[in-house]
C-alpha cells in the first residue's frame, strides 16, 4: 500500500567489509545467480514507485564497482555516495546529500520520510516498507523487528553467565527503518564521535538525541540479513524458488505435437503455474510480451523438428528485446518430439555439437538453453514419458545450472 | 580432543513443532538430501566415541517415526524417550533415564557430564563438544555462545522502543550446552512448573536453582539452529558442499583411456581433492575400501566400452557392501570415451534406455548414476574436451540431482 501524501527516499549503507562471511569479497558484492547481492536490494527499492531517490553508500574503493553494477543492471533513480569508515558515518553521508549542497553534484529534494535499509537484505517487500514509512510519519521513527531466535545472555568479566534475558520481552531490531528526515538528520548532527564510531543502531540515536521513541513494527522472516556463507546459500535457494513459480509452454499446431502440448502442461501444472502459447501466437509478439510483463523466467518450446534451433532462436530474439534476462537468468528448454516411432532412432554428434554451440552463445545473453527429447512410441506409454519430461523440466528450472546448458536430456 | 576421564552422555530434545518453518512437518523431521535433519544431529553425536548414550526425546506421536529413522540409518547408542509438552519437560524426561529406573526399560549409567544439544543443529563439531564438556566439569555448567547478529531492543507497552541493548555486552546463547549431571538434574527437580512450561534456557535453571554460573564458550558459526525454511535451504547447500570435497577416479589401463585418465584428474584437481585408482586395483577391494573409509561420496569410472554398465555395476556392488550410501547419496559418473574418431558417431535410444533403467534401480540403493560421453577426436582438442568433462562432473557432484540420473551428458 502506498503511504499517501508522504515524500519518501531511501539510503542503503553498503560499505561493510563482510568479515563474518570469511571471504575476500564484501558480502553485498557477492554474486547470487551471477548478480551482486546489492543489486537485489536496490531492485527491491527501485520497483516501488513511491520511493523517489535511492542513495547507495559504498566505501571509496567500491564506488566504480557500484556504478558499473547500476549501469549493467539498468537501475534507475540510484545515486552512489562515498561512505565513511563506520556504518553510522556512511548513513550520515547518505543523508547529507538531501541537506547539504556540497556533498553531491546537485541537491536532492529533501524527503519528508527517509527509509534506511541494508544492502544485504535483498528480500524486503513493499508492505513492510509502507508500514515503517507510515509509522515514521506518525511517531518520528520506526523499525522492523523480529522475535529472537536464541536466548540472549550477558556475560560477566570472567566469561561466565551473568544473567539471561527473558526472551519474550526482547526483539531483534532489523531493517528497514524509517524516520522523519529532520529527526534522524538532527540526531546525526547532535551525536558524538563515539556514537559515530561504535554505534550501529539508528533507532537508538533518534531516541537519545531527539527523544523519539521509534514505533516497532513486526516484520516477516524474509527480512533477515545476509551475514554468513550459509545466508548466501539460503538467498540463492530463495531466489531460485522465486524464479521457479511459472513456466510458459509454446507448442506447435501439428496434431501429435499438440497432444504432447496438451499433456505436458497438465503434468507440469501439478508443480508450477503454466501459461500455454501456440507458435503462431508466439510469432505475434503481443501475447508473449504480456507473459514477459508477468515476469516469467522459464520457457518450454515443443516441436517435432529435430534439434529445431530456428524455433528456439526466434524466442531468444524476443527475449533479448525484452529486459527479462537483464536481472535473472532465463531458462529455455527446447523439447524435441520424435514421432518416427523408430526404436533404433539415434542422435548424431554433429547435432549435439550444434545445440551446445548455440547454447554457449545464448548464455552470454543470460538465457540458459537445454534440449529435451521425448520419444513418441507407444501411445499407452505417452503419459508416463510426458510425466518424466515434466520432472526433468522442473529439475532444470529449479536448478538453473549454467554448466548443463546445451545438453540433450531424454525423457 | 577427548575430555579425559569424564563419562559423558547426551540428551537431544527433538519434540518441537516447527511452527516457524511454516510447514506441517516439524523441522527436525524435514528431509535434507532425503534424510531427516534429526538423523544428522544424531550422527554428529554418534561419531564421537567418548559420548556413551544418546537420548533423543520426541513427542509421543513421533516415537515410531524416530525409531524407524534410527533403524533405517543404522544409528547406534541411541535411545528414544517420550517428551513432555514443553522443551524443558522434554529435557527433564531425557535426564530421568539416567536417574530413575521407572522411566526406562533399564537404568542407564549416570554420566558425570551430560551434553544437551538440539536436534535441529546438525553441524556440531567434536571440538566445541569437547570444550563445553571440559568447561562443565570445571564450572558445573557451560554453553556455546555466538555474537549477536542484530541489535536487541526492548519494547514498551505501547509497541514503541524502550531501549536498545549495547550489542557488544550480550551474546546469543546457542547449543551445545553441558552440565555436571547432578547440577542440571537438581535444577530440574527444584524448578517450578512455570519454569518447566515457559522457560527454554538450561543455563538459566542451573544459575537460578544451583547457583552455578555457566562458563560461556565462543562457538563457531555452524552451530546455528535450523528455524526457518531458509535454514533448511542453507543446511542442504552446506551438506552438498561437504559431500563435494573429494572424488575418486577409476580408470582403465588401455592407452587412450589412460591418457584421459591422466588429464581428467588433473583438470578436476583444480576444484576438488582427487584420488585415482586403476580398474585392476578396483577389482581388489582393499584399495577401494580405504577410499571408502575416507568418506568419499563421488566416483568417476572412465572406460572405452560403450555404455559399460558392467564396469559400473561392479562398483555399485562394492558400494552397496560398504555403508557409504547409507547416510548420503553417492554420485557415480560413468564416463564413456569414444575413440572411434567418427564424426557421425551416434547414440541409440536402446542404449540410453538401458542406462536409465540401470540408474533407476541403483537410485533405490541411494547411488545416483549419470553417464558422460567424451569424444576423442582431434588430440589438439582433447584438453578442451577434458576440461568441459571436468566442469560437467563438478556440476553433477555439486548438484546431486536425483531427477537427472540415467542421463547421458556430452562433454
Amino acid at each position: 500500500m502506498e503511504p499517501g501524501g508522504v515524500s519518501v527516499s531511501a539510503v542503503l549503507p553498503a560499505g561493510g567489509s563482510g568479515e563474518r562471511l570469511g571471504g575476500a569479497t564484501p558480502k553485498q558484492f557477492c554474486a547470487v545467480q551471477g548478480r551482486p547481492l546489492v543489486s537485489y536490494a536496490v531492485r527491491a527499492m527501485e520497483r516501488i514507485s513511491w520511493i523517489s531517490d535511492i542513495i547507495v553508500v559504498v566505501s571509496p574503493e567500491n564506488i566504480e564497482t557500484m556504478k558499473t553494477i547500476i549501469e549493467k543492471y539498468g537501475h534507475k533513480r540510484v545515486t552512489v555516495v562515498e561512505g565513511g569508515i563506520t556504518r553510522h558515518r556512511s548513513i550520515f553521508n547518505g543523508l547529507k546529500v538531501f541537506a547539504e549542497k556540497q556533498f553531491s553534484s546537485h541537491l536532492f529534494q529533501k524527503p519528508e520520510v527517509v527509509i534506511i535499509h541494508d544492502a544485504v537484505r535483498p528480500f524486503v517487500e513493499e508492505d513492510i516498507l509502507s508500514k515503517v514509512v507510515m509509522a515514521a510519519k506518525e511517531h518520528g521513527a520506526a523499525g522492523a523487528i523480529r522475535p529472537l531466535v536464541s536466548t540472549v545472555v550477558a556475560s560477566a568479566a570472567d566469561g561466565c553467565l551473568d544473567h539471561s534475558l527473558e526472551r519474550a520481552r526482547y526483539r531483534a531490531s532489523e531493517m528497514p527503518q524509517a524516520f522523519l528526515f529532520d529527526v534522524i538528520y538532527e540526531a546525526y548532527q547532535q551525536c558524538t564521535d563515539y556514537d559515530l564510531d561504535y554505534g550501529t543502531e539508528c533507532l537508538h540515536l533518534a531516541l537519545k538525541y531527539c527523544k523519539t521513541n521509534a514505533k516497532l513494527v513486526e516484520g516477516t522472516a524474509d527480512l533477515w540479513k545476509v551475514t554468513y556463507k550459509r545466508d548466501l546459500y539460503a538467498a540463492e535457494s530463495i531466489i531460485k524458488d522465486n524464479l521457479s513459480q511459472e513456466v510458459c509452454v509454446i507448442t506447435d499446431a501439428n496434431e501429435t505435437v499438440a497432444q504432447v502440448g496438451f499433456l505436458l502442461p497438465e503434468s507440469l501444472k501439478r508443480q508450477i503455474k503454466v501459461e500455454t502459447v501456440s507458435i503462431s501466437q508466439s510469432r505475434n509478439d503481443n501475447h508473449l510480451q504480456s507473459i514477459f510483463s508477468g515476469q516469467c523466467y522459464n520457457f518450454v518450446c515443443v516441436n517435432d523438428k529435430k534439434c529445431a534451433i530456428q524455433e528456439t532462436q526466434q524466442l531468444v530474439h524476443i527475449l533479448e528485446k525484452s529486459d527479462i534476462p537483464l536481472l535473472h537468468p532465463v531458462v529455455l528448454i527446447s523439447v524435441y518430439l520424435d514421432i518416427s516411432g523408430n526404436n533404433s532412432f539415434s542422435i548424431g554428434m554433429e547435432e549435439l555439437a550444434s545445440i551446445k554451440k548455440f547454447a554457449r552463445e545464448t548464455k552470454k545473453k543470460n538465457i540458459l538453453v537445454y534440449g529435451l527429447l521425448i520419444q513418441y512410441k507407444d501411445p499407452s506409454l505417452l503419459q508416463e514419458t510426458v510425466n518424466s519430461a515434466a520432472a526433468l523440466i522442473m529439475a532444470l528450472i529449479k536448478d538453473r545450472n549454467p554448466e548443463l546448458i546445451g545438453q540433450l536430456l531424454v525423457a
